[in-house]
């Protein structure tokens, strides 16, 4: 009910603050027998760490994961998998000036006002920094999803204006190379050129800017997502949306599609040898909630980093006018280390509809 | 998890098919106390009801709710209301050409594949006519909120390539009535012009088209919404989402929030006589994922409605190839009935994050 | 979250007053094509309805079930199950003048307290009435269970001080035709006779009396349930304590077995053809909160009917002593109708945990 | 699902094995501003912690608690508390000798057979160890309680054949103190003499003995409790029997009450100077599932501990009969240290239903 906690079958809960001692997460649910790769896991939470590269925070964190329960012997036990990662590099000081003020755009008003008091160190709970527990999770999640063949890809689409061409359909493995061959993780490699020195103007001039997000799910079953309430897309979007900075999702055709006429819109079945298949896949992957095993396809928009190097205009918790000052140590654009938690989320609501699939899939037959 | 139910405090599950002898709904959490006013409930419905224009279906239904429990003497008691739309025009013969055919864009075929079997008459659950019990049980929700002074609008902002401007801050009052002035539901009257003889052309030829419904909700108290997973706006996500035909979400800056700079994007807080204010409103009325007083603001994106009067391609249960022709009663744009069900989710979301939010409250203080 | 809803795969909601115009129940998760016998279901509701005999209420119900949504053509498909049976024999007049007053040992006060008003007559909410709505709904939870070849059986062991002997291990089935050859619903004619004959004198001195029953359910899989707070035992004792009028709930051995010894009650596993099996079943077929594949046993303990043909002192609502004179038609005891409402509640945990169970068996191997 | 997460809004998950690297909770929904006591925290932990006496196991922890988030400058911040509590005494050579073999009445066989594998060490997950972290966030829970003077207790009612005489209505404060002037922990100190020199007798012949725990709830307002399904005195069977090795539950008269003529059972209603009571409490404070502001009382039997130190035959996992010998170190009886468990489960499920109830409260007046 509080919000910290994600899914039904696999169920995640996280916690920490994001200057506290520990931030960290509880997987319940995750099945037994399942082969639990820590340095897989460690490697998906070097890709969201900060200080990886020039146009990302430079607060210097391992985020080195310790796994302290559900696991024996290398596999899940069917137990719950607890991962703790220490917070290391806290500098509590930075933050002592945000103490009794409310920056611009942050949760810092909405907090003080709903729970009377906060952790205002680096916004607390309400930091992304939340979302390596989220990260090292799905990371669990997507060797549940490994199993059954399904592969989750996501990359950076958009930065301010900048827009890259649509993904063709090769390889995901090939589109991961590309994407990981730069540091502002598009997959194309002359969009990524002009994000990254767009980024570098952006970064010297104290400001921020929002990007996108574009996400391709392969080989999963037709069957996965429950009609009405709990359709494939609405908990895709939930699970996105709770991603800090995301203002906006989108699947199959999304906003475009609204200008579309039927005729041109709909998906045309046909006869294939991999079996049923559609011409066009404006659906997303998705019909009626529930996926054709077609690709599943999203598009996620962050809004811009509310952290400027600039002074800006705001009030104090004593409702006086006064003025902030950027400091602390942020990102000047969040999605190059955002197209992970994305990809994490992805998976854990992949995994969660895996389980409800199956369970009822048993009874069907 | 069979994904029938939505709520957890307001919590509401939903039954029935297109066809079958009843669709409707049990509310569980509605609070004691509240006035259950039926006809209320009704002129929501009928906003919902096929047949009220020449641009909506034709199907003859009244839906006439019954209230079979949950209330006496007038009030709630606090015990699940339920609701019984009966079915009344139901001609299922229209449907016997599709028993075995699988419409492009619809679920038949996912849902025949995840179940072994379906009810193909109208979609059955699939069918929009589900929506009805939303309705039914989102008006008892805008009672519950009436009396905190929270109120919704909703309306068609867009239909095909057609965009109507911005909405000033007016009352939400005079808009209702301006939009209910018009069959499309659309705010601006000269853009409902436009825009209802533009789905009259593609009526006339067989054909749909999508569209798009901008929401705002007013007078939201600061503080609703869970931090981290339940953030209010994914909360409205999901909910939104999970309405048929709903391709796209975004709220406050959207997908053009993400091509701008933090300089520009950020919302200033200022000292008001109302208490604190931000100068724009960028965030949607929604900071760290919780209500900060500002209107809440979101835009949705409907897909073009799947059936056409026209013949298409399709593959029969066998897998062979085949051809289907567009019979039944259709819409040729699903937006200005949508109104309303946007209107109900957003209306079910807040009931039930106000509930929350006084569980904590009582608490914190 | 307001306690209408039982269950978390397979989810039943209920709703209606004693003294309204219908109650009912959603059945959210039954699997597909499972064949929906219905005059099964009416069966069951049989054995609990009023007037059967002249040891229970002779308020007039045929109880008579309407099925309104979630089948075809004599299968479930997988979309919620609605269930509805109209009251017929209403008689408010009778209730009029308990309208401001307590009864003792009646929900009146509490409900009233909670909820600033309630539906009077018969009860309303609280009213043993609600438990036609489980029976429906277990009869279909027992249809599922069938086809795993799960078999429950309960029978009144106990009425007063009078109590039958232990069962044998003979086949359910016989023990059920023993049963429903009484009306008390006792396995052991014997003792049946002699609960007869006792209740009759209570009845006649306008009293009522408590009483026992025992369960056994057979045939259950090893490792149904889960660990920690699930345990499968937990789930049965919150299903059989949340039925009107029970105070006890014990399974295995029960209280007698915390008077023991571990020597002699720890079950010792022997190797038998049909597998694992233990020499003893103190652990009541469940151990470590799982299924161990031995016949899960509980006994379960109501109390006497607090509705007595007798003036009782009490308050009213403006807090003056006053006396309340016995009315209307109740139960002088209520086991002989409550055995199939335990089987009901029975039956659903088992559904509910066999989903569970098959979702993470998927993937454990 | 998994079972490692108990309740709604006042919701704990707990995580680690018996030999594990720690074990730990995570509580997600304790209201702000709560005055968090680590030494409280900790000294409701040294009540359930091992080698306190020479009647409780002599394995060594120090059950040092250590928070590492959720609260800042001594108060919670409505962010989760989770707690750590490292494992330090592991002797895992202890266990090897039951690697492959199952312990009579333990959760061995089970959990092989459910999960494919098992962290054999101690028993893993379903070790008694795990409610350490249930002790924990139960003395926040009181902490939550404490605000609104809701008093718990329980003490050591029963050994073997021993049955303590029923407290008297003498302050709890007081109860407490006599309970914990004794190693048994029954507030009666003839009782506890007897029952201490009957567990060393117990002890030295290397078997064990089940027992008996009594509850007192005081000061619980009128209206916790959803009716029907999530009755107060169902999810409080729930959370005790989820308890390792409790075998029973009854509340108010229980199975003694399942004897009694409604005209001796019932609870007359009179007007007190602290509003309405009842003269008698055979309703042990719940009336149609809700608090009447009467004590809460109820009883439990916890089974005899399964491992005693003595030779038993039993099979190995490959099916062949065996003997396993008594290793370890073990409880001769566990209520003394049980006592606190089942206050810890009775605070949670208090705290989640305080919430609840003032989530409605608010809107029904």
């Amino acid at each position: 009910m509080a919000g910290n906690t994600f899914g039904d079958f696999f169920r995640i809960s996280t916690f920490g603050e994001s200057h506290g001692k520990a931030i960290g997460v509880i997987i319940d649910g995750c099945p037994s027998k399942i082969d639990i790769d820590e340095s897989f896991i460690q490697a998906e939470l070097d890709k969201r760490r900060p200080g990886q590269s020039r146009i990302t925070t430079q607060r210097k964190e391992s985020d080195t994961v310790q796994i302290l329960s559900g696991t024996f012997q290398g596999q899940s036990t069917g137990t719950p998998i607890s991962i703790l990662i220490p917070n290391e590099d806290q500098r509590s000081k930075d933050y002592s000036h945000i103490q009794d003020k409310f920056r611009p755009s942050h949760a810092d008003y909405t907090y003080q006002t709903k729970y009377g008091l906060r952790d205002y160190r680096g916004g607390g709970r309400s930091s992304a920094r939340e979302t390596a527990a989220r990260v090292a999770a799905g990371a669990i999640a997507k060797l549940v999803l490994k199993r059954q063949g399904i592969e989750i890809f996501a990359h950076v689409s958009g930065v301010g204006s900048i827009e890259a061409p649509n993904l063709d359909g090769s390889q995901l493995s090939d589109l991961l190379e590309a994407r990981e061959d730069n540091i502002v993780r598009c997959a194309d490699p002359a969009t990524a050129k002009e994000m990254e020195s767009f980024i570098d103007t952006v970064r010297k001039n104290g400001d921020t800017v929002g990007g996108r997000i574009s996400t391709i799910v392969r080989n999963v079953p037709v069957g996965l997502g429950e009609p009405v309430f709990d359709k494939l897309h609405a908990d895709l979007a939930k699970a996105i949306m709770s991603i800090n900075a995301v203002h906006g999702f989108e699947y199959g055709s999304g906003f475009e599609g609204s200008q579309m006429l039927g005729s041109a819109h709909n998906d045309i079945f046909i006869k294939a040898d991999e079996g049923v298949k559609t011409l066009t896949n404006f659906s997303g992957g998705i019909q009626g909630g529930i996926s054709n095993g077609m690709d599943i396809t999203f598009r996620t928009a962050f809004k811009p980093v509310a952290t400027i190097m600039r002074d800006q205009e705001t009030i104090d918790a004593a409702g006086n006018q006064t003025t902030i000052s950027g400091k602390g140590r942020h990102d000047p654009c969040v999605v190059p280390r955002a197209v992970i938690i994305v990809e994490a989320m992805t998976a854990l609501v992949l995994a969660d509809h895996l389980l409800k699939y199956k369970a009822y899939l048993n009874n069907a037959t």
